[in-house]
C-alpha cells in the first residue's frame, strides 16, 4: 500500500487479517471504470456519504471503488468475521440480522440505495457486528481498508471528506442506539 | 477560517450558533502554548486520541487546543444545548448525566483522564447529548470545530489521524451501546 505518514500506519496498515476483498470473488464484479463511477454518480443526492460530494469527488472515489452485483438471498457480510470493507449500497435491498444473546438471529433493520454498511470493520479491523444479507439483486460499491489508507494520502481533501461523513454517520446512529437503550432501562420499552 | 475545499464547506463552516468557546469563558485558561503542549503531551501513551500520536503530534494539536481547569461539580456541558466543541480530560475526573424519557437526570458514567467527550457535537452540530459534571478539579483540552476544520486544511496528515481515531472510538462505543441494548430486547437484563 505504500508508506503511510508516522502513526497511521498502526491504524491502518496493521492488517491482521488476508485481504477480505477476495471473499467478493463469488459476486459478480462491474469492472469497468466509466460504469463504477456512473453506478456510484446515480447516488449523488441521495447517500448520506455523498451529502457534500461533488460529481468529481465521486469520480475520483469511484477510482479506489469496486462494484458488485449479488443475487436475492445472498449474505454479503458474516457477522463474526474478520472483514477490511464497507459497503455502499448502489441498488437493491439488504436485511441486517444479528445473533443474540441466546445466538438466536434476529432481523435488526432492512437499508437500501444510499445505505453505507460495514464502515465500522473497515476503520477498525474488529470482527463483523451483524449479518448482511440481500432480499432482493443488489449492487453495491465496495471501499477496503487499503484503499482507503491510499485515498488519505494521495488525495487527502477526499479522505477528510469520507472520514468527516463516517464521523458524522456513526454519530447519528449512536445517538439514535443510546436514546433506545436508555427507553429500554427506564423501562418505558419493555 | 480560512476556505475549505469544496463540500467540506457545508460540514464544517456552517456556524448555526456562535462559537461556543465563550462558554468556557468562566473557567481558568492556561495561556502558555508550552504548558497546553505539556500538559496534552502527558496523555501520551494513555489517551485512545492519542494511540497513534508521536510528541510531534502532540505538539503540532496543541497550537489548536486551549487548555482549561475547572472546579468540582462544575457543569462543563449541558445536555440539549448547541455546542461546537469537543474536550479531552488531561486530569481529574467527569460524571456523564442524560436526562431520561421522563426528564429525570441519570449516571451513565464517570470518565477520567486521557477521555475525550463531545466529540459528536464538534463534528455534527446536533445538540449536546448528555451533560457532564465535574467531580473534582479537573484540567481539559478544548477542539473547537473551527480548529477542526483548520487542521484539516493545514495539517492534512494531522487531521485525517484524529479523523480515524474519532470514527475508531465512536465504532467502539456504537458496538457496546447495541450489545447492551441487544441484551435489553431480549429481556436478558430488565
Amino acid at each position: 500500500m505504500g508508506s503511510l505518514p508516522g502513526g497511521m500506519n498502526m491504524v491502518l496498515e496493521d492488517q491482521k487479517f488476508p485481504a477480505s476483498a477476495d471473499k467478493l470473488g463469488r459476486f459478480e464484479r462491474v469492472a469497468d471504470n466509466t460504469t463504477i463511477s456512473e453506478e456510484l454518480g446515480s447516488l449523488l443526492g441521495r447517500a448520506p456519504l455523498f451529502s457534500d460530494f461533488t460529481r468529481d469527488d465521486v469520480k475520483s472515489l469511484a477510482e479506489y471503488m469496486g462494484v458488485y452485483r449479488a443475487q436475492a438471498n445472498e449474505t454479503i457480510i458474516h457477522e463474526g468475521d474478520v472483514g477490511d470493507f464497507m459497503l455502499l449500497i448502489v441498488r437493491g435491498e439488504v436485511d441486517i440480522l444479528k445473533r443474540g444473546y441466546q445466538r438466536e438471529q434476529q432481523h435488526m433493520t432492512t437499508v437500501g440505495a444510499g445505505t453505507t454498511i460495514g464502515e465500522m470493520s473497515m476503520i477498525d479491523g474488529e470482527p463483523r457486528f451483524a449479518t448482511c444479507r440481500t432480499t432482493q439483486a443488489t449492487t453495491f460499491g465496495v471501499l477496503t481498508r487499503d484503499n482507503m489508507a491510499k485515498i488519505i494520502l494521495e488525495n487527502p481533501q477526499l479522505g477528510s471528506k469520507i472520514l468527516v461523513k463516517l464521523v458524522t454517520m456513526l454519530s447519528a446512529r449512536l445517538r439514535q442506539t443510546s436514546a433506545k437503550l436508555m427507553r429500554y432501562m427506564e423501562g418505558v420499552i419493555s
